[in-house]
């Protein structure tokens, strides 16, 4: 399914012998049309990878032929070089597929910084992986941009005769602005680029701009939306909107659910905020309370982490009128103690915390996993 | 030394039975006077503990007569309750202090948040301090206010005649702003509470604001200066300053060199940074990245991580005059690959991180240490 879901769309995954490992790293999606319209949202780290950079000049356009990425280097923190290899990357597919510049294929890369990509692999890879071009490659490009993810991720959705689909990578170094992650998600609806544009930024505002494994933003995060038209049907724009949205929301989920060493999924539910940015700033200091995710992974219902994570933000609540519950027991009321901690059952991987803010009617989700010996093993073993 | 090296001070810690370990769990520290000027700074949390706000409205008079810390109880998050509780506190110390009222009786609580303090054991502890007090207690007051400190912490300075000293608690949530800790240093200097104020503001905002484990802010953050006047000196004001900021500083190392579960006490200092603040926000953003903080405790001289993290502020900079240095190895320049990273010797227990914004003049080091499985352990395990 993948990105080849939607018609008008080919792709293929390779191995090009850029991972040490000889797993399959190399991806390329190619859009065979009629339209070539295209919208892409980009990391808001102000330390940016060459590949982000080259790609958002190409967004500009609004028109997108093929995407190459790659897994096994993140092309960060690489220099002019970095972005030579970039242009060199784009210039390869061009050439490959015929009859297209440069400045229409856009680049996502993944994995370490600080290295420079090995072109004399990476250049052949791309010929490999046109030559793989296929209908049904959605699959192996989805495995071919997998880092640390122990699954590939795909998400379809859509309505009578039009399809939008996609895949995601990441597993680590997911944070709001957006998660780290490379997305591709194609439909074969007829939608020209301003439309798409406006679909891909409300629906990341809501899915990957809200989930947060360990509060680090990446230098890569890139998601793309390419409509190749070939469904000849162009939607109501609720409902196009309402479908990228659900794959969004699909892979989003499916991110934190592979987080780097996760056991817990914690789905934090902010209420009764003043305003949505108030909802989403507590949310996040939530998220992001390593005490908090510690416990959590001890299935200790620890609520006084919660409202001392509330306390460090700017959102307006009066700390006597707070209310938290942890899978549906109201353990604090009115920011003292309330329900029996112990009819808190954590046994389950998904762990739900609703903080009510008795300010307003304003509300947000936020997606979150805990923190465990297993991410620290992950992060302090392997240089990513 | 700790709390009863300056003369005028009386201190004692004693097993009021408020942990369930039977441990040291009550602290009195008395200003025996001449003088009994007072400054204190308090957690930034809105979340406040009772006896946070009962010690800042006590600390508005600029007089202190005794302090009573206990451990084994954050008093947070407890309602109208909890602060009664704070209050007969103040009221039973007074009590037996006899000719005091409890308006000078500062209260500073430590442990579980959300839990009512066991007053019935807690009141006569009181009284038993008071009948342990001695000039020699400074020591086990220090002892009875630890938590999951593994050890007790107590610093001393001074001049010709006249001394500052300190003790501290304080082995996780530890954030800026303050960092979670209770903290009591008292001075025989003759110094009245405007200008100790001013003194504990300059040193708590360059070493207690400055120190970070986990990005975590506690609801009971206390620090307070006590001056009794006992050796009848008037220090120059530089010359107190200096002391009671070194004092501080040496206090903030040990904190965290304490860090729950860590094992690398990791020095961050940004240079050539626009503005005081933007070198701040830069350590912090450095100190609280958690991907960073599991490659330093592996040992691993990961710089790209570090420039994810400079990304993520509004600091002044451009990411190809950014340079990094780990242990002294300039690992990258230009916001590129520097030096070779393998030079970096990273086996001892201090890692300093060099992070030059190419920016302009200012500069701030802060403290942080690594994150480690037994941090999750520690944290997952124990309701704190």
């Amino acid at each position: 399914m993948s990105v080849t879901a939607a018609k008008g769309f080919t792709a293929a995954g390779i191995a090009a012998g850029i991972k040490e490992s000889g797993g399959p790293d190399l991806a390329l999606v190619v859009n065979d049309g009629p339209r070539r319209a295209a919208a892409g949202v980009f990391t808001s780290n102000r330390v940016k990878a060459a590949p982000v950079l080259w790609s958002e000049q190409v967004l500009r356009g609004g028109e997108v032929t093929a995407v190459v990425l790659n897994s096994g280097g993140a092309n960060a923190c690489t220099g002019p070089q970095g972005f030579q290899d970039t242009h060199a990357t784009a210039e390869k597919a061009a050439e490959v597929l015929a009859g297209h510049s440069a400045g229409e294929i856009a680049v996502a890369s993944t994995g370490l910084i600080g290295l420079t990509l090995p072109m004399d692999r990476l250049l052949p890879g791309i010929e490999k992986a046109a030559a793989a071009l296929s209908e049904h490659g959605g699959e192996k490009a989805a495995i071919a941009i997998k880092t640390t993810d122990t699954v590939h991720k795909t998400a379809v959705a859509g309505g009578e005769g039009w399809t939008v689909g996609g895949m995601a990578k990441g597993a680590g170094m997911l944070a709001p602005g957006l998660a780290t992650m490379l997305v591709v998600l194609t439909t074969d609806a007829d939608v020209e680029a301003p439309a798409l544009d406006t679909a891909l930024r409300a629906a990341t505002r809501t899915t990957f701009d809200r989930v947060d494994s360990d509060g680090c933003m990446s230098t890569n995060d890139t998601v793309l939306l390419l409509a190749s038209g070939a469904s000849g049907i162009t939607p109501g724009r609720a409902e196009f909107d309402q479908a990228v949205q659900s794959v969004c929301a699909d892979l989003a989920r499916q991110l934190i659910g592979d987080a780097e060493g996760a056991s817990k999924d914690i789905r934090i539910e902010v209420i009764n905020a003043a305003t949505e940015d108030d909802a989403v700033e507590v949310g996040r200091s939530i998220a992001r309370n390593n005490l908090l995710k510690c416990a959590i992974h001890g299935e200790d219902p620890n609520w006084g982490r919660v409202l001392s994570a509330i306390g460090t933000t700017k959102a307006a609540f009066e700390p006597d009128r707070l209310n938290v519950a942890i899978n549906d027991v109201w353990v604090c009321r009115k920011g003292s103690v309330g329900e029996d901690r112990d009819l808190v059952d954590m046994r389950y991987r998904e762990v739900r915390i609703t903080a009510d803010l008795a300010a307003g009617d304003e509300s947000a989700v936020i997606w979150a996993n805990d923190l465990t010996a297993e991410y620290v093993h992950e992060n302090s073993a392997y240089s990513s």
